[in-house]
């Protein structure tokens, strides 16, 4: 079985966009087992998609399509397609209700086009748009088997993950059971990472062990395969304790988790309530703790202290602390944490100051980072980083350093 | 001229990275007007890379490879391609010089495979790498001519910039200019903003106007070629007055700028101090804000106000707002644009509040959003939106929309 991605749309060819959505069907593909040999990017382009359509249907089984399906003149995978399987295209009334509703939501007129979108190959399973409108589909012919997806990865991924996939393993009849799991890290480089288990990586080929490094963390993706789910269980439980018992103190989580839920699932865990004072990250940890439903459990809120008058007057730095150590301090963190908590009547106080760049800042050159903590019963500490990279990774990456710091203190 | 981007990298095909080089590499044939249908991704097997190289060679006259340039067993690139066109390998003094003082330089021996790096098609402009080990090279056959890159993004695209670019222009002998300009639309679908420029669309082919829809915008991307440079430009302006006449109100734009930015450059222009209380969006708003770099002019800091207690008693809303009218009403994002205004002696206050959902907020569905506007001499305004999607989009969207509203304000 030998799958080949076909991306529609000339703004992947005019270089607007990069060809994610190849990556991340292929991913999954390895993982279930199913060999990707082609990656192929055409225009919207009638002739020249059939043309690759051909190619494609020559040498590989599975043709997936990414974009394409949108409500507009340029989108035209769908009837190219029928036209070259002579399948008929048939509106699909879940669909064309999905669609319209989203119309009333926002309130806006539905124009015809739109309709367009809710068009599917006869006798395709038809895959549910759960961030968008344009569903997928999936239709097996004699000789070849075809998958259509949205363009947008937002629409695309969640779709091939929660429905295409699962149609894949069932048409394919793949019966061996391939379980994976993935292991995330953070506090430690993916060299020094594939070194400490460089043994393990090459001892064993199933499960695979596949290091990938990815905004400052690391994660170790498990692979298991075996006809019995129990057994591919049982194999990755044996790796992932050899891998813990050499790198066991850098890991946080599992899967698709990150390092603000992780802190998030402790806090409520704890039942601890966190205000934040955000100045080089200017909200980020903020919008990030917010992103995550149910927030406002632990979190009533906070300040952004972006110019030192703040700082001292809304969160309740001392002047003096200002003007002898800076903003960009052990102490001005501290004080910021300490403030922040007894203002906000929040268990935990956290800080961010420092220099995020371009420009050194006070004498500190950019990726000078201070983290305040402040918990009760204990004295608010400060802990120093110096992060490389560009202004918003700077940030970013505070971000992330200031969850695995707390996370660490809240053992 | 049309061009074609051959891939070569099993990595690829795994799904572990991303092709980035066919985007920069597009982006820059673009440019210089030669035309991209086709990019293909295949593995490092030399039998599916010469069927990859056939099919390239019939639909398109250069082609571009990327990858399988290095020292390793699995590089195989140029010794497919060479045994395929006859052309024999021999090695290039410069290359191989570069090689060598690179192990001098880090003190390592040189291994015998390194060598086979400074090999070149006998006949081949070299490309030199001011990045890495491995040369360029481009040749010119009969009928087809073909581009060598090395693989890593680092090398390659420096290659490609100084010195690849310019070896095409040559030996294409390409005179005709190519200008092309990205407009950017926001508060329009992307099917009304076709409809309503669908006879502009239509009736023309220089400029090509294509459109593309990313995150709740929408843009158009212009390009039109002419041997003169200032007719180009020229033919652009004139399509880009007609598309303003028709939807000029949703421009906010050009190329590569955001919604973000041009309220950053509004509020540098003008002069004016901004503070913000944030409800629903967590600190996004101040985030997005902050990430620019220069942001300590404009603006001091702000609330993140998401428990109705830090409304009242941190920004100002008064308590029987919330009892009568509720934390999602037009009425408490007015007195929390007022209040930050005042308690952050800015120019101006904006906030934010609503139901992000998945859940509704005190009877509002999620989605429902209010951007309150507080601006000197004038009586503070909120304005109410209804945003589809996940909890994520609607917060995303709903900091664009605060852009949006305010940047229409400051006109």
């Amino acid at each position: 079985m030998n799958a080949e991605i076909i991306a529609v749309g000339s703004e992947l060819l005019l270089g607007q966009i990069v060809n994610t959505n190849a990556k991340f069907i292929s991913a999954v593909l390895a993982d279930i087992g199913i060999n990707v040999y082609y990656h192929t990017v055409v225009g919207d382009n009638p002739l020249r998609l059939k043309e690759c359509m051909e190619i494609a249907e020559s040498r590989s089984d599975l043709i997936i399509f990414t974009g394409g399906l949108g409500p507009t003149k340029d989108d035209l995978t769908k009837e190219t397609i029928a036209k070259h399987i002579g399948a008929a295209l048939v509106s699909d009334e879940d669909a064309l209700r999905s669609i319209e509703d989203y119309f009333k939501k926002v309130d806006r007129p539905m124009t015809e086009n739109n309709k367009k979108q809710a068009l599917v190959l006869k006798g395709a399973v038809v895959l549910p748009n759960d961030h968008g409108m344009a569903p997928g589909m999936y239709l097996k012919s004699d000789k070849n088997a075809y998958m259509l997806l949205p363009g947008p990865p937002k629409e695309m991924e969640p779709m091939f993950s929660n429905y295409g996939r699962d149609v894949l393993l069932d048409a394919l009849e793949i019966h061996e059971k391939i379980e994976s799991r993935v292991l995330r890290f953070f506090g430690i480089g993916e060299a020094q990472l594939e070194t400490d288990i460089i043994d393990l990586i090459d001892s064993q080929s199933n499960p695979t062990i596949a290091p990938l490094a990815t905004d400052g963390e690391v994660t170790l993706r498990l692979t298991a395969k075996d006809p019995s789910a129990e057994k591919a269980k049982s194999l990755l439980d044996d790796v992932e304790m050899k891998i813990m018992e050499k790198v066991g103190k850098f890991f946080y989580g599992y899967d698709d988790t990150s390092l603000i839920v992780e802190l998030f699932k402790k806090l409520q865990e704890k039942k601890l309530t966190i205000a934040c004072a955000e100045s080089l990250t200017g909200g980020m940890f903020q919008s990030d703790l917010t992103s995550i439903s149910g927030a406002s459990a632990i979190f009533n809120g906070g300040i952004v202290c972006y110019s030192n008058d703040v700082k001292v007057h809304h969160v309740g730095v001392k002047q003096e602390t200002l003007d002898d150590a800076g903003a960009v301090s052990e102490q001005c963190a501290v004080e910021l944490a300490e403030g922040i908590r007894n203002k906000f009547a929040s268990e935990i106080g956290i800080s961010f100051t420092g220099a995020a760049g371009p420009e050194a800042l006070e004498g500190h050159p950019p990726g000078t980072v201070l983290v305040g903590i402040s918990l009760p019963n204990r004295e608010a500490k400060a802990f120093k980083l110096m992060i490389p990279g560009s202004r918003n990774n700077v940030r970013a990456r505070a971000v992330k350093y200031g969850c695995h710091i707390l996370l660490n203190e809240l053992q």
